[in-house]
C-alpha cells in the first residue's frame, strides 16, 4: 500500500516527504495508522549522522500512538481497531531477558532491530522498488507502519493519540527510571540533571513517589518555572556558581552531605561524573539516562564507588513495554501525570523538518506531529 | 603503660620495633589487648607512601583480635575480659548512615579517625614524649592498643585469636561483598577477578549463597588449586588467551551474555572495567573491592550502564561491625567458613619487616603476627 513519509535518505540531509511503498503484515505482525509522533533527540541524533549504528534510507520516528488495521497470520493479542503505542523496547516475555525478572531490556528480536529490519531480516518499507530501512523497530514518521506483535502495547481506546504518543519515549524513560530503575522511595531528596522532555517527566516522578526535596540542575533559566509546575522544589543554574564554579560542591552543600538519587537526562558524560559524585556518600544512587556521543566516556575514581555511591542506567525508564505502557496511559487519564504542558507544539507532518530547527534552537520541550 | 609495637616513623622505609607509651582510655575508650593481627595491602600501601593521606609516624595495622584490658568512663557495653575485633569501620548506631539502613559506613568519627587520631582530637600513643598517630583508628601493631568503645565487635570468648583476626578484614571485606553489598542470589554466574586474600573470601562467600558458578581469574596458576578448594568452578588465566586476548569476549562467551555478578579484588582500574564489561547486559553487578592508587580513575562508555550493568563498590563487605562481625565469626565456629586454608604464616612482630617482604613476592595468602 501506498503510505505517506517523511524519509531520512542521507545522513545530515532534511527529511523528504514521500509516497513510499508498506508491504502486508506477515506472521506476528500488525499493520498499524500511527496517528501522533513526537520528536525526539535519538531521531535528530540519527539524522545528524553522528550515530555509528545509523542506516539509511530509513524511515525514523519512535514515539507514536495509533491504531490497528490489520493483523498478520499468528497474531494473537491484538485485533483491528486497537489502540496501540509501538514499542522500541518490545517484551516477548519468553526470551532470558523477559524472563529474568531484572531487566526491561527483551532481547528476542534485538538482531534485526538493529540493522534496520522486521524479525524475519526483510523490510516491509520500499521507495521506488528499493528497500528503506525500519528504525528502531518503529518508523512512526509514516502514517502506516508494520510492527511485530511483541512491539506493541494495547492502550485505552479513549486516550487521545497527540498526547499519550509521548508515552512512547520521553514521559515513560524520565518517569520509568525514578519508579522502575532506581526506584526512588517517598522522603527522598533526588536532583535532576537537564530540565528538558526526559528531566521533567522524572521531575514529575519523583513527584509522584512523594520525594522531600526534588532539586533541578540547568543552564537554561527559562526551565525553571515550567519545572515548579511539574514538582522540582529548588533550582540550581550552574551558570550562576561563577566561573570555575563547583557544581558538585554546591550540591553537597545543600542536600547536607549529597543527594539520595541523581539523574543525568542530556547525554553529557561530564555531567553524568557530577551527577555520581554528588550522590550521598555510603547510598547514593546516579542514573544515567542520556545517550552520550559515540565513544564518549564516563570517568571517576573508583573510590566513589568503594565508599558506597552505586553509578546505573536506564534504557525506556526500565519499563516493560506492554505491561507498564498501559499503566502509565492510565495514569495520564487520569490525571497523576500531566503531559498536556510539555507539549509544546504540533505541526503536521510536512513542517517536520522546521519541528526538529525549533528543537535545536531549545524552543520546545515536545513537538508532536499529527497525521 | 609501655606497649610494644611495630612504629612506621617515615614512609618508605621498614618498621622499627620499639616500646611506645600508651596513655589509659578516656570517656567511651577501650584498652584491647591485641592477640593478634594480619598483614593487610593496605598497611603496605601506606607504609610505602603511595597513600596521599598517610600520616607519620603511625602505629599502622587494622586487622586485629584481642582482649579488654581496660573501660574509660561511660563505656556501655565491654568489660574486661571480653574478646573482641577492632573496626575500622565503627558502628555507632546513632550517626545518620547508621540510621539509613542503606549503608555500613558509620561517619561518627571519621573525621578524626581520619587525622591519625582518637575522638577527642588526641593521641593515646607517645614515642619518647611526641605523639604517634593512630592508623585506621585501630593500630593493632601494638600489643595493646586503645579503641572507642564503637570501633570494638564484641565475639564469643572460644574463637582463636590467630584465626578470627583476619575477620577483622579481609574475611569480611570479600564475604560480605557476596552477601552484603551485592547480594548475590543462589544459582548465580560470579566471576572473581584476583584470587588473593580478598578474592578467595569472595569465592568462598558465593559458594555459601548457593551461586551455581564461581569463575575465577588470576594470572598466577598457583592459586587454581586453593580456589577451587574454596569453590571456584572454573579458572581462567588470562595469559591463556595469547598476546591481545580478549578477557571480556571470553568472559562472556564462556558465561552465555555475562555474569550476575562480578568483583574486583586486585585494585587495578583496567581490571575494574573489564569486570563491569563482562557483566550480564540488563542486570549484571559490577562490585570494585580493590583499592586502586591514588588518582587513578576508572571509565567506560555510559552505554554499559544505560544497557543495565550496575556499577557498585564494596568496603569493609558492606558489613556493619558490631552486628555482622560476631556472626562471621559464628560462622567460622560452625564451620560455614574456612580461614585456616587462608592463613599460610604465622610470625612474631619481630619479623613483620620480613612479612611484608613475603607478601611483596606474592608467597603468602595471609600472614598473622601472634602477640
Amino acid at each position: 500500500m501506498d503510505v505517506k513519509a517523511a524519509v531520512a535518505f542521507k545522513a545530515g540531509e532534511p527529511l523528504r516527504i514521500e509516497t513510499v511503498q508498506l508491504g502486508a503484515p506477515r506472521e506476528g505482525e500488525v499493520l498499524v495508522e500511527i496517528k501522533a509522533t513526537g520528536l525526539c533527540h535519538t531521531d535528530k541524533y540519527t539524522l545528524s549522522g553522528a550515530d555509528p549504528e545509523g542506516l539509511f534510507p530509513a524511515i525514523l520516528g519512535h514515539e507514536g500512538a495509533g491504531v490497528v488495521v490489520e493483523t498478520g497470520p499468528g497474531v494473537r493479542h491484538l485485533k483491528p481497531g486497537d489502540h496501540v503505542i509501538p514499542l522500541y523496547t518490545p517484551e516477548c516475555r519468553e526470551c532470558k531477558s523477559c524472563l529474568s525478572r531484572k531487566t526491561n531490556l527483551c532481547t528476542s528480536i534485538r538482531s534485526t532491530q538493529g540493522k534496520g529490519l522486521m524479525p524475519d531480516g526483510t523490510s516491509r518499507f520500499s521507495f521506488k522498488g528499493q528497500p528503506v530501512h525500519h528504525y528502531m523497530g518503529c518508523s512512526t514518521f509514516a502514517n502506516y507502519t508494520v510492527l511485530p506483535e511483541i512491539a506493541l502495547a494495547k492502550i485505552r481506546p479513549d486516550a487521545p493519540f497527540d498526547k499519550v504518543c509521548y508515552i512512547g519515549c520521553g514521559v515513560t524513560t524520565g518517569i520509568g527510571a525514578v519508579l522502575f530503575t532506581a526506584q526512588v522511595e517517598a522522603g527522598s531528596t533526588v536532583v535532576v540533571f537537564g530540565l528538558g522532555g526526559i528531566g521533567l517527566n522524572v521531575i514529575q516522578g519523583a513527584k509522584m513517589v512523594g520525594a522531600d526535596r526534588i532539586i533541578g540542575v540547568d543552564l537554561n533559566p527559562a526551565r525553571e518555572e515550567i519545572a515548579r509546575k511539574f514538582g522540582m522544589t529548588e533550582f540550581v543554574n550552574p551558570a550562576d556558581l561563577g566561573p570555575g564554579g563547583d557544581l558538585v560542591g554546591h550540591i553537597i552543600e545543600i542536600t547536607g552531605g549529597g543527594a539520595d538519587y541523581t539523574f543525568e537526562c542530556v547525554g553529557n558524560t561530564t555531567l553524568m561524573r557530577q551527577a555520581l559524585e554528588c550522590a550521598h556518600r555510603g547510598w547514593g544512587v546516579s542514573t544515567v539516562i542520556g545517550v552520550a556521543g559515540a565513544g564518549q566516556e564516563i570517568s571517576t575514581r573508583p573510590f566513589q564507588l568503594v565508599t558506597g555511591r552505586r553509578w546505573i542506567g536506564s534504557a525506556f525508564g526500565g519499563a516493560r513495554g506492554r505491561t507498564d505502557v498501559p499503566k502509565i496511559v492510565d495514569w495520564y487519564m487520569e490525571n497523576r501525570i500531566n503531559i498536556d504542558d510539555l507539549i509544546t507544539h504540533k505541526i503536521p507532518l510536512e513542517q517536520i523538518n522546521e519541528g526538529f530547527d525549533m528543537m535545536t534552537r531549545g524552543e520546545t520541550i515536545r513537538t508532536v506531529v499529527e497525521y
